[in-house]
């Protein structure tokens, strides 16, 4: 018999990731998620699963309508601090953003998106600490062919971290093993978010060229995750 | 305003591939599965999606116990095809599989698994043609390291289709482009499940190496997906 409670087994489950968004009360807002998935072809129906804890959970619940945005795996750590470690209660999120709105109102994000959707709410589920949300598209666009950005590609290359109301499993130590191990120069972590600062990497999206160790970063680089400073940083 | 439905923005949504077990009533079954997702942490529960035309469906809804099996990249066409293609009103599909149970009861299957799960249904929602069942676990286990099966790997590399009770949206013309183009030897395609024989890489699970042109093919070869004869096949 099999038993026990390995929660690690959790970590090969697959996903996207994703900006969903919605808009309430004249009120832009969105988060990252990396639950979304479709759930009937007929009618075309999709799911997302929100922390109670997020803006855009209770937004969407008021709205009944929500957006995805797909994105590449390209997408630069900035935006998924912006809209994954920043709450819409302090910031307008859409700021400087690239986005377009759906035919029921809501907000897409359409940089580093492969494609966007927008959905009406069919369905509610609670789940405890989340709620689960069934949605029939509205609209459905593809925007660009490129690689997805899968939860993997995320946590092992871009070294980023489950934000705190994400409904996946987290703990550092237990996550999957790096890609490549360096030992040449030593790696910082983001006491706040999680995000490793690896010097063979470095951060070339703000300017930090690879092979740049930590202490010759700019004193006023930011966490490209979260915008803490150099200070809130400590060996790995 | 973006409006439009472009249906192939689905397919950009990620997944991996799974099989979904049960029990009820004395009786093991289980099915292929690209919906499985975590929905809270505290506890952990997980989530899968089922077609109310499966068996699977009825028998977790009889049971309120589901076993999750994640598929690794290498997973034979042959166990996809078993649990994908045949229904267990037919066949006993843990026939000739290596499984253990949980301690729900659920049969677990332990080939090719990167880990299993099971868990006790807490919630279940209607959403038309499937059923969402939330459960929280009763046990996790890792089983092996290596890389997971995706939904896109699956319709890439191994040339699968959509089974036709997936809550994905299933348009062969419209899915993904191959990772690389053949022209030198003809792609064959089973009318059946839409498995796409290709000659550049055989059929190397089955005896079928590659480079063997479709008329080269011994003809007790079947279907590595489905089961079907040679006569099933035509020219893509």
């Amino acid at each position: 018999m099999i038993s026990g409670m390995d929660l690690k087994a959790l970590f090969s489950i697959q996903y996207g990731l994703y900006i969903v968004s919605t808009k309430a009360d004249g009120r832009n807002n969105g988060q990252i998620a990396n639950v979304v998935f479709q759930v009937t072809s007929q009618p075309a129906q999709i799911a997302i699963c929100l922390s109670k804890n997020n803006l855009t959970h209770d937004l969407v619940k008021k709205s009944g309508i929500f957006g995805v945005s797909v994105l590449e795996q390209n997408t630069p750590m900035k935006l998924i601090g912006t809209f994954g470690y920043k709450s819409g209660r302090d910031i307008d999120k859409f700021e400087g953003v690239n986005f377009e709105t759906g035919p029921a109102g809501c907000p897409l994000v359409k940089d580093n998106a492969l494609s966007v959707m927008e959905a009406r709410v069919t369905g509610v589920m609670e789940v405890g600490s989340h709620t689960l949300f069934v949605g029939e598209l509205t609209c459905a666009s593809c925007l660009k062919e490129c690689p997805a950005m899968t939860y993997e590609y995320y946590h092992q290359v871009k070294k980023g971290k489950s934000p705190e109301n994400a409904p996946t499993y987290q703990n550092v130590s237990g996550q999957p093993k790096k890609v490549e191990e360096k030992v040449t120069m030593k790696n910082y972590i983001c006491n706040v978010c999680g995000y490793v600062y690896d010097p063979s990497v470095g951060d070339p999206d703000n300017g930090v060229a690879p092979g740049t160790p930590f202490d010759k970063v700019p004193d006023a680089w930011v966490c490209p995750v979260c915008g803490v400073g150099k200070d809130q940083f400590t060996e790995e």
